[in-house]
């Protein structure tokens, strides 16, 4: 195992850059960690002369990343092209036909083809490891796959973009509106110009279709994630939710119900002093609940060059000292097809309502609940905005199916002036 | 690799028999991960008649467990004796001796004959794996070695014994003296009747050992602990501590200064609002901070049936899928010889001193701390006892050595009722 480890680095935008700062500084420190030499030997990127602020003289030039994954001289494909098909697709299945092992940061990719090749790695013998694909430096992939290993998952859940808990947490804290705090993420940087993939959940989303599909042994069902934003989140629900005790989190929820498998990436209530409910800034937090070690929190930098790194670098360290175990836990072709739950279990709910100012319309939106099967726990009600009194519940635990029923109703009541509010409180 | 791997049980305590309910529950799931059956074939323990909640009777017996780590029909032996010498040292090495991976859950073992031990796994091929002896079902030890494997590591620290943080925590929540909450501990089995190993510090400090060992590429050097119990932490500290923001938590730290390795186990105070500070109960919390990766927070249980085996199956399983890296995350014979730091890092202090209720009493205390290069942050009186004036002071970075100087002095004045608190305040 002397025999240097090469690779090949497809994509230098800011974690392939990433990445070749983490080789050249620390050449020594690998090679002793991983008993054998870990060397770049070869890169391709759209443009050769851009300056990334890193010297990339050392290394063989490809304009054709797909050329990259052909080399003879490459034990190690990374991918960090990004994107779900295109270039990043061709050059990662042409990386594995030509056996050479591949790590990605590629959420999308494997999101949408991670079964497909999954598989085409276990035809190969090689590896294919996305560490870096979920919640950027934080190791949970290997946590799952490998050290909570003996483990039957019973939940999986988590923070998982940075962007969302960042806009959420400074809503909370400024008390400036979504649109201003969404703005401001922009121009610093934290969030796209077009934000969409980040606010829309489907970046989340993407990462906790792979978690549940490593977590529970079923195949990548990206398709069967409930996915909902947190475009449509209002100040006054979070301060609302801060009062009742708790703070609004863009949640993943990956659970195995006797239907099948619930996926949901939505805004969730979780309690303020829960460790979920104390993650602020661009942080991500994955939560792992095991039969028998219980409930394993693991926190850190979801993103940016070096956390995304670090990861990738976490996986070639693991194939430099010849570990190769199968990309979600245990072999591809063995994950079962996924049935997802049609129902999803009970939950506490956080409801706001808009009332008209009247005698009795207190009493007729309770009597809506009971009569529907929704049992209050907790009720307070606010000093009126103009004729309108704000009313804010939390329910004990209710299937969704009996809750929008509910809602439904007292939505088409001439007493209700605005649509109910329903916010999934998540139990942690 | 469809080969069954074949296990031995040392020591059918609560953790074994933990391990035992494992593999007996999860065969099929195990099987499904690892690509090969996992089995117990033999086991041993003091009395073979205690009834232990689990079916012993599929497993060869043997009275010694020496004699269990020399069968041939073995491929891993499970340590879970405890104990620093004795059988448990004797089944390890003779295991070892015999061609036998071990995976053991054994703190106080590990530091005090670590390096010998892990350079006789090498020299015999097999693994040595301990994920188990630190911080139970969290895997910080892969995380460590492997998912972090590509980042010089600049500190790692964390509360790494659940007794004590039980102990801290109750007292802040009830207000009931330290005596009177170890009591309770005991009662509830949080504690043991002789909780010294705990509460002195000496069980947190062997696992603080292991990590920095881990962590800096160093050989053990449990002997370069500084090690303070939480036996002097008092009512008074804990509230005036939360009074200026802080929680006292017996925290771990080890880093690497430009002198050698600082490795300190002691009460420090750390922001409340800080992961460490919010971490309640028996849990465990390490924080681990990389170069590219910045900081990682993973908490979890650590200690328990369940959260140590599965700590233990985690290793096991690496093991039935081929992987074999150094104990420490790099060949034993690699790590380099321990120098110990001698100053440590510059930090803030917290100060608590009992003054008599002079006039100038005050002037004088500042004074000295300035004299002496003890700079002042922030200062609370609080109301007078009897003829006692309590001050709080909050220092800017200062050195331990000028800090115990300027204590000294004032000490050794007249006004000064008691012995002056100063308590290290972490920066997390």
């Amino acid at each position: 195992m002397t025999k240097p480890l090469r690779l090949a680095i497809a994509g230098l935008g800011t974690v392939g850059a990433g990445i070749l700062k983490i080789v050249q500084q620390h050449g020594d420190l690998l090679a002793a960690r991983a008993g054998r030499p870990v060397e770049i030997v070869a890169i391709s990127a759209r443009s050769r002369s851009k300056d990334r602020g890193v010297d990339l003289s050392g290394y063989a030039w490809e304009d054709d990343a797909v050329a990259l994954a052909r080399r003879d001289d490459v034990d190690v494909l990374i991918e960090v092209i990004g994107g779900e098909d295109g270039p990043a697709k061709a050059t990662v299945e042409t990386a594995l036909k030509n056996g050479k092992h591949v790590v990605t940061a590629n959420k999308a990719l494997l999101a949408i083809h991670g079964q497909d090749i999954a598989m085409l790695a276990e035809e190969n013998g090689v590896a294919l490891r996305f560490e870096a694909a979920v919640a950027g430096g934080i190791p949970i992939v290997k946590a799952l796959t490998e050290g909570l290993a003996a483990n039957k998952i019973k939940r999986v859940m988590g923070v998982m973009n940075g962007t969302c808990n960042y806009i959420l947490t400074v809503m909370e804290h400024t008390g400036a509106d979504y649109a201003d705090v969404l703005r401001d993420a922009q121009e610093l940087g934290y969030a796209e110009a077009d934000p969409t993939v980040d606010v829309g959940g489907f970046d989340a989303a993407h990462k906790l279709s792979l978690l549940a599909a490593t977590a529970f042994g079923t195949q990548v069902d990206f398709g069967g994630v409930k996915i909902e934003g947190i475009e449509r989140i209002s100040l006054t629900d979070i301060k609302d939710a801060a009062d009742m005790g708790y703070r609004i989190k863009l949640l993943g929820v990956a659970r195995m119900n006797d239907d099948g498998l619930e996926q949901r990436m939505q805004p969730c209530l979780v309690p303020a002093t829960s460790a979920l409910g104390t993650l602020e800034g661009v942080s991500n937090m994955v939560i792992v609940e095991g039969d028998h070690v219980g409930q394993i929190v693991l926190q850190g930098p979801g993103a940016g060059e070096g956390p995304t790194a670090s990861a990738v670098m976490g996986d070639v360290m693991d194939i430099a000292r010849g570990l190769n175990i199968p990309t979600f836990g245990r072999p591809a072709k063995t994950l079962t097809k996924t049935q997802r739950s049609t129902t999803g279990a009970d939950a506490e709910y956080y409801l706001r309502f808009s009332l008209a100012d009247e005698t009795g319309v207190m009493a007729a939106v309770s009597t809506t609940l009971g009569e529907h099967g929704v049992s209050i726990n907790r009720m307070r009600q606010y000093d009126h905005e103009d004729d309108m009194a704000p009313v804010i519940i939390v329910t004990h635990k209710v299937s969704r199916t009996k809750l929008d029923n509910a809602l439904g109703v007292i939505a088409a009541m001439d007493v209700s002036l605005e649509k109910p509010i329903a916010i999934r409180i998540e139990t942690v």
